[in-house]
């Protein structure tokens, strides 16, 4: 059954999003009429990802109508904002209606669950390509930055970093067993013989749906100085984000959060999944030192190094803790995931 | 030379927009931060154009830029909108700084031809993608739809709807010459043997160059009933805002304007351009009888049919006068590009 364009465009997405009382026109005109409120700043941000590049061929329709939208939720979170709307560009090589269901239902369930309107974009027929673009709003003034950092600030991040660049490491280990290749690959991904199923699939759903942190954001306007979302690395994420607030950075190794699922795999892997893993949408952040009482009670936040001047050559420094108490510091290598590098 | 993803960002495109006093935060952050004048509604578009889909594969990157922003620009003219920033998601097989600086030039031009600040975006790796949101506003309330036409609206067009088409089939014709199949192209595109080498470039530039009418939509506003740009085609895009404004259409065959240049192909052709050509980009409107005169008397516009009851068959009817001055109709048949169609 060869449904039109328009046709596609009406059955899986017209209902697909929250309703909205700011919506004043949606889908089916040439362009979304929306009604801010006042004296608040816009927040825009358009993530694309490319089958291939951003998730592995085959990858679960569900999980990639979800992570298209999370990952834009992650931006807007990153900026202390409250998503609204949302527009999606649908580059597809071929219509399949059960893959446009899945699809659909990750990507309404998520856009539900934060009341976001889905108020416009288009489909055409190309190599699988999925553009999302989200509106948000903050108070005017109130957005976080990534270069509001100072000397001194502490550094905080939520959840457990490095789970779900675990977790594409099982999925792509998984994805040819027969092989010896797959067998190197399994032994990139770090897995531990005994580890248990519960933690495979536990770090394998951190990948495919990880969490957008809207409320966290939200909660840290006037209390961060400066924030960023994790998709590249925490290493990488966090070089940003003290070049941008003109400081270096150091990374207290022992007190980074470790998932209990993250034992899957053995502790070098861990350590480097952690550090240099992209995709787990986690928040970074600054935070002044009158605010880390309030911020360390929020749930959810680890407490993991500090700003200082940026007199020292590296971005950002590994301080770690021997047996014996002391402490030992060493530049990080890891750079962000750049997608023409190499 | 390979670059960085960060780095092509910054070396072609953060100069590449017009500089604007409403960007509280631009390009380089996680999402860019926006202040919307008070009272105004905002007008959210998306347009995504995929090699070999919507653009002949090898055609100029100074085309490329602007056409990728022209048509986001026409449908922030369609709602009678102001523009003010754009964002620009860039999916690319390869680095190719030619390329690159070719594609921020067409694009530049035209943003700054337009005051509209680019803010936003993100470049990665992988087939051809040019996936455009742009960003306006119109005064609450005031924005232009499809759905306002009432029986007895007169309908007009801007500029000479054809020319792009004829255009892309002359470029079509050309890419081939050696074979066959390039006459056969040659003939479909209804070139004149006598064609002035003018007048088809006038018509490729129509093509590669399109003119989105922002100052027409701006000055529509309050005037025209509905409106639509022409991107699938004069019939099936007129098809659309009589459906959406529940009336039918008739249009005078005789009346559409016609640009000299495309004298370069047959009269058949020629029709048959204006009638079903996409990439036009021009604006159709429906006008009520109290603001005719008005409406006629601005530049560029010509009067072109009337909306009347839906209870014909046909959503759109071509209306003909004979030499002896005996008005046919028959039904009009094209339903505008469905990418997915066939």
């Amino acid at each position: 059954m060869a449904l039109g364009e328009f046709e596609l465009i009406d059955r899986f997405f017209r209902a697909c999003g929250a309703p909205r009382a700011d919506v004043v026109l949606g889908v089916g005109d040439d362009g979304a009429l929306l009604r801010p409120p006042s004296g608040a700043d816009l927040v825009a941000v358009s993530d694309t990802l490319v089958e291939g590049v951003h998730f592995p061929a085959g990858s679960p329709a569900e999980s990639i109508g979800h992570r298209a939208l999370a990952v834009n939720l992650s931006d807007i979170a990153a900026m202390g904002a409250t998503p609204r709307w949302v527009l999606l560009s649908l580059t597809l090589p071929r219509v399949e209606e059960a893959w446009l269901a899945g699809f659909a239902r990750g990507f309404g369930a998520l856009a539900r669950a934060h009341g976001v309107a889905l108020v416009g974009g288009d489909t055409t027929r190309g190599p699988m390509t999925i553009g999302v673009q989200v509106l948000g709003t903050v108070p005017a003034g109130e957005g976080l930055r990534r270069s509001g950092g100072r000397p001194g600030d502490a550094l905080f991040v939520t959840g457990t970093p490095g789970d779900a660049a675990a977790g594409l490491g099982l999925i792509m280990a998984a994805s040819d067993t027969a092989t010896g290749e797959a067998v190197a690959r399994r032994t990139a991904a770090g897995l531990r013989s005994d580890a248990s199923a519960d933690a495979l699939e536990a770090l394998r759903q951190r990948f495919l749906f990880p969490t957008p942190r809207i409320a966290e954001g939200e909660a840290l306007r006037g209390l961060a100085s400066a924030c960023i979302d994790i998709s590249d690395g925490l290493v990488g994420d966090l070089g940003k984000l003290a070049t941008a607030s003109a400081c270096a950075a150091v990374l207290d190794v022992e007190a980074l959060p470790r998932s209990a699922a993250l034992a899957a795999v053995t502790p070098e892997a861990a350590l480097r999944f952690m550090l240099d893993g992209g995709d787990d949408y986690e928040l970074l952040l600054a935070v002044p030192p009158a605010q880390v009482a309030r911020v360390a009670s929020m749930p959810g936040l680890t407490r993991i190094g500090e700003l200082r001047d940026a007199s020292t050559a590296a971005p950002v420094t590994l301080r770690r803790r021997a047996a014996d108490g002391t402490l030992s510091e060493t530049p990080a290598t890891g750079a962000g995931f750049d997608h023409f590098a190499g």
